[in-house]
């Protein structure tokens, strides 16, 4: 068990992710031989050395690499001397930043070095090279992202949130038995609820790809209770929730600046109250903490051999910490192959 | 000016219906003899006596109706026999339902004796009929709803949520227009701020129709800002977000459960911190009056010649007093004529 930790991804990087490394081995969750710091080694070194931490270069040669100890104090870091900006166009980057902290991750798990990819870095750039570089899983023909949420019941995920932009009916019925089977996996529910979010809860609802998805639901022995709308999704009447990857992204954008927005609202209507400041920001923090995106570490990019964790650009140590952990569960679960046997199952 | 209200429709008509149209014209909003009551006579009948409230049933014959002054104290209560469920398939009511309420009140419209309709029944019929029985505006292929919203910055109009869910790009690029000119007539907004609702800031981001609707955008002389993002829709960066009716309704739904489960956490950690029962609910009560649908009546279905206010099913009096109010000022600022004429300018 290894992580490649893309230490150069995101907007807050290396400082964060090299904490965010560490502050995962303080707590138990991974030693640091098992975290592959994958970046410029001036910039990492300099990082570490700011922490205190131990450290070895190694580099990629052909398709070996030496690492320290997977057991051990001492954290490997995995040269690459390019970074992928924010915003830069993914399948440029696919062809023009081989040597990239991302490219150089995505090998090192291609190659069987690490189980699973980290990176808070250019979301577009991670799907690209993950889908170009690593096989897709036996029977899924196209990958999408899954993120967990915390509801108004516990936590539901929702699939896919921006991987496919313009998916058919058979892409999303494999993100239902996707998204059910990391539910089961990692919330521990048996018989996960999924839903497919529609603009009318009757069947027959929706258009043309919502009608063709629903005929496929509804006989492919998932636990499908059929249509859900906008006002569900954060209610608790399903486990997973199925939409094409536009509606996905604006779904899980607009939830994050709705909650600010509300917070905000909360927070002057609190002050004119007269609560105490005090009270109010102690409570403001204890919703945020409920909801924010960091306490699940990131979204997972599901359908490809190797787990890939996509985090927040924004991401802070809490949240690279959570998003490592999150990528080791998966891979202890076996997640994978527990999605390839229930795809076959629905083929079989 | 005369508005016909589908009494009948909605989740508690015909009591909140009835009791809309009181507070209306309570308020001085408009007379009783512009509120043209649709429905049963017996049930409209008994609550307009239950109110102590003077009416006259009028019934539509061929293309004519005789109702009491328009400036009067008198209800005038147009007879319609039937009452299109909730949960009705809209093209079934379409053929089935011609003496409903809606169909009685989409007729008064057509045949002039309304400007105006208000609905909180069936939406997808509420639509269906304006679409079959109401012209099209000049120059506009197809209609699209209009809400408008409370943001971080005032109030900001998403456009369609959910009239038309297989757009093509001219009718996005016709919905900036339409949204602009609802801004600018009924918000006072000058150059309203135009943007389209998408997967990422950059341009060309998107799927297929998003690409071509962004070339159409920059050509139109609206006051195009850009895509803009999901966590952007409530920030207030921009006045009018354009987008299609199935990302619009997942949107408007969605904001709305969001809001709902946010406002649950926040009545949880406030209980926690010790704030006193009494304040909480006052804070919250506050805090929804600002976000709450009721506040703006209703959704207006623009592109065809006169007014439609759909409201939600859920609706209570003041929704519906809001959605009257609403309806109102739409015929009195013109703003269809506004809209062909900017539709004009586009195509000239």
């Amino acid at each position: 068990m290894r992580i490649a930790l893309d230490a150069m991804g995101g907007d807050h990087a290396p400082s964060v992710t090299v904490a965010g490394a560490k502050l995962a081995a303080d707590e138990g969750l991974l030693c640091p031989g098992q975290i592959l710091l994958v970046g410029k080694g001036d910039q990492l070194g300099s990082e570490l050395d700011k922490l205190g931490l131990p450290h070895k270069i190694c580099v990629l040669k052909g398709d070996e690499v030496e690492l320290p100890p997977e057991r051990g104090e001492c954290f490997p870091v995995l040269l690459a001397s390019q970074v992928i900006g924010m915003h830069e166009n993914p399948v440029a980057a696919l062809r023009q930043q081989k040597d990239s902290s991302l490219a150089v991750a995505t090998r090192l798990v291609k190659l069987g070095h690490a189980s699973a990819i980290v990176s808070a870095g250019n979301t577009g750039a991670c799907v690209a090279f993950a889908i170009r570089h690593l096989k897709s899983l036996e029977g899924i023909r196209r990958p999408g992202i899954a993120v967990t949420i915390e509801g108004e019941d516990g936590p539901f995920t929702v699939i896919d949130v921006g991987a496919n932009i313009s998916p058919k009916a058979k892409h999303l019925l494999h993100y239902g038995v996707m998204g059910a089977t990391l539910q089961r996996e990692t919330c521990g529910k048996n018989t996960p609820r999924v839903g497919l979010l529609n603009i009318g809860g009757e069947e027959g609802k929706g258009n043309v790809l919502a009608k063709e998805v629903q005929e496929l639901f509804r006989s492919s022995g998932l636990n499908y209770i059929g249509n859900i709308e906008g006002q569900d999704v954060f209610n608790g009447v399903c486990d997973v929730i199925v939409t094409e990857g536009f509606v996905g992204n604006v779904l899980l954008k607009l939830s994050e600046g709705l909650a600010i927005h509300i917070l905000h609202v909360v927070n002057e209507e609190l002050v004119r109250a007269g609560v105490q400041p005090e009270v109010i920001n102690k409570s403001l923090a204890a919703i945020t903490r409920r909801s924010e995106y960091s306490e699940y570490g990131g979204a997972l990019l599901l359908g490809v051999e190797g787990i890939v964790t996509i985090c927040h650009g924004r991401s802070e140590e809490r949240a690279i910490k959570n998003a490592l952990k999150l990528s080791r569960d998966a891979v202890r679960c076996k997640v994978n192959s527990k999605i390839v046997e229930e795809i076959g199952k629905l083929q079989g």
